[in-house]
C-alpha cells in the first residue's frame, strides 16, 4: 500500500471543530450585529497584498511576524497582519468615492509569525470598528459605546480603561520630557506585567529619579475618584489651567454618562498603547472575572491614518476585538452556549421506513424554517441516538402511517403519533 | 512633502465596498442558513497548509495556480485553492473523534492565482457542503436538494444537470474502451463550449468513428424525457439489463420527486466534470435565465476522499455553490436587494441639538434593536441627507425638546414631534 501523507496542520494554526465554530460564529454574529446597529457597515479586502503597502517604512517587530514572499508574478507580497493598514490603503484608493463620516467594520483573519503559545495563534481574527474623518469627542465615544455595547451583549462584566495619549504628551512637554516620549511609553506600557517597582526602576535611567517619580505619580489615580476629578487632577499637574484634551476627556465621559454605561469605563492615566500611531484618546479593556487575560479589546484615535498613501488628512478613531482572547475567557467563565448544533429534528431510520417519505417530510420541516435531517443508514437505535446527541437535536422523529411519533431527546419523554402540523407546532412550542 | 506609496491592490484582487458587501453577506447568509437548515455544521481550517497536503501527488494545473512559498521557518507553504482537500485533511486527522455521518459546511475564500478575467478573481469564496461516511441515494439526493433550497431561497430559477460518472463509466467499458477514460471525459467535458462536431472530430482521432458516435449517441439524450426513461434508454445501451447505477439515479431522482423539486433536475449524460476524484453521481447548474454565466454550483460523489492522508476508507458526496457568479449573475437579472446599509433611524445634527440627548437617544434605539447613529458634525443638512441617503438610512430625527420630529427620508413625509416609545413604534410599523 502507498505510503500516507501524514495529515497535520502548520505550527500555530489550527482546525476549528463544528461545536467550537458554532460557538465562535455565535460570538461573532453578536459582535458583528452590534456594529450594525451602531450603522457601521462591512467592507472586505484582500487577504494578500504588496508588501510595500503592508510594512510601510517598515522595520520593527510587524516586519518579522509577517508573511511574505514573492509570487508566480514576482511581486513582493504579504498576508495582512492587521485590518487597519488595510483599511488606510482603502480609504486612500477609494477616497473620492467614500462618504464621509466612514463608518465601516471588518470581522476578518490576519496573519502573524508569532511565537505560538497558549491562547496566541498565527492566524486569528479580528473584528475591527473604525469612523474616519471625524476628530470630536462624539466619535471617540461612539467607539467607546459600540465597544462596551458588543461586551454587554455577550452578558460580560468588564472595564474599559481610557486615557488621552495626547494630555500625556501635554504633560511630558511640561516637564521637558517630550524628546524620550516613546522610550517612556514603552516602560508605562510595561506596567501592568513587571510591577510599578520595576518601571519605576527603568524610567530613573531614562530620565531623573525626580522626573520619573513625577511620571509615575502622574500616573497612578485614585481608583474610587471620578473620572472628571482625576483628569481635573491632572490637568493641575500639568499647571496650564483646563486643557483641550482635558476638556475632550470630559466631554466624552459625559457622552458615556448620558448613554447609561458609564459604570464600565474609567479613567486611567497609565493606559499607554505602545503603538506610535495613536495621537487621542487610547484604551484598553479588561474583563472583570478575568483580569489576567488581558486586554479583550483596544483602539484609540489617530491623526492622519493614510498618509503613508495619500496627501489627504483623515484623521479617525477605532477598535478592535480581539476574539480568541474573549472566546478562552468565556470558556473559563462557563460563558459559552454549549450548543452542538443546529437540529431541531433527527427523522430515525427504520427497518419499516418509508425512505421517500422520511425525505419528503424532512424537506416539508426545513420550508418550515426547522432544521432536520433523515439518518441516512440502517445502524442500531443506540448509533442513532448517539449521532443525534453528537448533534444537539432536540427532537427524535420516527415516520408511522401518516403521522410521526416525537420523542423529546432531553427529557426523553415520548408523545402518541402526531400529524406533521402538530409536530411543528409542538417543536415550536418548546424551542 | 514625502512621496506617498501608491495605494492598490493585487491584479486579480479587489476591495469590496460596502454595497457590495452588504448584498455578498445577505447571499451567504441565505446559503448558510439553507445549510444549517439541513443539519450541517461549520468548521474552520487555516488558509495557510503545508504545500505537500494541499497538492498531494501534485501536477496539473492546480499545481500551477497556487500560491506557494517558504516561510521563515523555511516550511514549503500554500494557500488553500479549495475546501475540498482541507476537508480531507481535516478529516483525516480527526477522524477517531468525528461522527458519522460527518455533514459539514465551509464557507470561505480561496486563493488561485488564476489569469484574471471578468468574474474571474485570484482570491474568492467558496461555499462548500459534504455528507462524508455514506454511500447511499438518500445522501446523494440530499445534498442535490440542499443546493436546490439555496437557490430557491435565492430566488433563482435554475437546472441542475445530474449525470452518474459509474454508469458512464459502465457503458465505456462495454465498448472496451475503459483505458481511453480520461481523454474521453475530458473532451466530452467541452461539449457545452465548442459543441458536438467539434468533440466528435475529436472523439474519432482518441477511438474509432463507431465508438465516438456511440459515446456522442449515449450522452445526447431526448430532453423531453422523463429521467428514469432516459436511465432505462441507456442501459439498453449499455445492454447488461438494470445496472447498479442506474438503480441508485431512480432513487435518487425518487427522492427529490417526493420533496417537491424535481422540476429543477433533469438527468444527462453529457455532464462529465473533469476531475478525476468523482466516482458516482455528478452534477452542474445553470441559470435558467443566466445560462451563460455557467455553472454557478456543482458537485458529486468521490471514493474515498482521504486515501492521500489515511488508510480509513471515507466516502462522501458535496457540492460547492460558486458565490461570485452568483452574484453577477443576480445583478443582471436585477435580483439582488440594492441593500446600501443598516441605519434605521439618523439623527440629524443642528445648533439647537443637545449632543449628550442626542448620544443617549441613539443608544436607546440601539437597545430597542433599531439602527441608529448621531451625525456627529455640524454640517449643512444637505450634507446630512446626502450622508443618510449613502447609509440607506430609512429615517432622519431630530431632537426637541423632550421629543422627536421624524422624517421619512424616502417618502418625505414628516411628522410632528413624538415621544420615543411613539417613534420606535412608528419605525417598527414601517419596517
Amino acid at each position: 500500500m502507498e505510503k500516507v501523507i501524514e495529515p497535520k496542520v502548520l505550527k500555530g494554526f489550527r482546525d476549528i471543530m463544528s461545536a467550537d465554530e458554532i460557538m465562535r460564529r455565535e460570538i461573532l454574529d453578536k459582535i458583528e450585529r452590534v456594529y450594525r446597529l451602531s450603522a457601521f457597515l462591512p467592507i472586505d479586502t484582500p487577504a494578500l497584498e504588496y508588501s510595500e503597502i503592508l510594512l510601510g517604512k517598515g522595520g520593527g517587530e510587524t516586519e518579522k511576524q509577517v508573511f511574505r514572499f514573492t509570487d508566480s508574478g514576482s511581486r513582493d507580497v504579504a498576508l495582512r497582519f492587521d485590518l487597519t493598514v488595510p483599511l488606510a490603503r482603502f480609504t486612500a484608493l477609494h477616497f473620492a468615492s467614500l462618504t464621509f463620516p466612514f463608518k465601516r467594520y471588518q470581522i476578518a483573519k490576519v496573519w502573524r509569525g508569532e511565537k505560538p503559545q497558549a491562547g496566541r495563534f498565527r492566524e486569528f481574527i479580528q473584528c475591527d470598528v473604525d469612523i474616519l474623518g471625524e476628530d470630536n469627542a462624539l466619535s471617540d465615544a461612539e467607539i467607546l459605546l459600540v465597544i462596551a455595547d458588543a461586551l454587554r451583549e455577550l452578558s460580560l462584566s468588564f472595564t474599559v480603561h481610557v486615557n488621552s495619549r495626547s494630555l500625556f504628551n501635554r504633560f511630558l512637554k511640561s516637564k521637558g520630557l517630550s524628546g524620550k516620549k516613546d522610550e517612556i511609553l514603552r516602560e508605562i506600557d510595561k506596567i501592568a506585567k513587571t510591577g510599578e517597582e520595576s518601571v519605576m526602576q527603568n524610567l530613573s535611567v531614562i530620565c531623573s529619579e525626580k522626573s520619573a517619580e513625577a511620571l509615575l505619580d502622574f500616573i497612578t489615580t485614585d481608583k474610587n475618584a471620578a473620572a472628571e476629578e482625576s483628569i481635573s487632577y491632572l490637568e493641575e499637574k500639568i499647571g496650564e489651567g483646563e486643557t483641550e484634551e482635558g476638556k475632550r476627556l470630559r466631554e466624552v465621559f459625559a457622552f458615556l454618562r448620558a448613554a447609561g454605561v458609564e459604570k464600565h469605563f474609567v479613567f486611567d492615566p497609565s493606559v499607554a498603547r505602545g503603538l506610535d500611531y495613536y495621537t487621542g484618546i487610547v484604551f484598553e479593556t479588561f474583563l472583570d472575572d478575568a483580569p489576567d487575560i488581558g486586554s479583550v479589546s483596544s483602539g484609540g484615535r489617530y491623526d492622519n491614518l493614510c498618509a503613508l498613501y495619500t496627501k489627504e488628512k483623515v484623521s479617525g478613531v477605532g477598535a478592535s476585538i480581539g476574539v480568541d482572547r474573549l472566546i478562552s475567557a468565556m470558556e473559563k467563565l462557563g460563558k459559552l452556549s454549549g450548543r452542538k448544533g443546529f437540529s431541531d429534528v433527527l427523522i430515525f431510520r427504520t427497518e419499516a421506513t418509508d425512505l421517500n417519505k422520511a425525505f419528503a417530510a424532512a424537506a416539508a420541516f426545513r420550508r418550515e424554517g426547522l432544521s432536520c435531517e433523515v439518518y441516512p443508514s440502517l445502524k442500531k437505535m443506540k448509533s442513532q441516538y448517539a449521532y443525534a446527541e453528537s448533534k444537539g437535536a432536540r427532537w427524535g422523529a420516527t415516520l408511522e402511517e401518516d403521522a410521526l411519533s416525537l420523542k423529546n431527546l432531553s427529557t426523553r419523554e415520548t408523545f402518541p403519533p402526531l400529524t406533521f402540523g402538530e409536530c411543528v407546532k409542538k417543536i415550536r412550542e418548546e424551542r
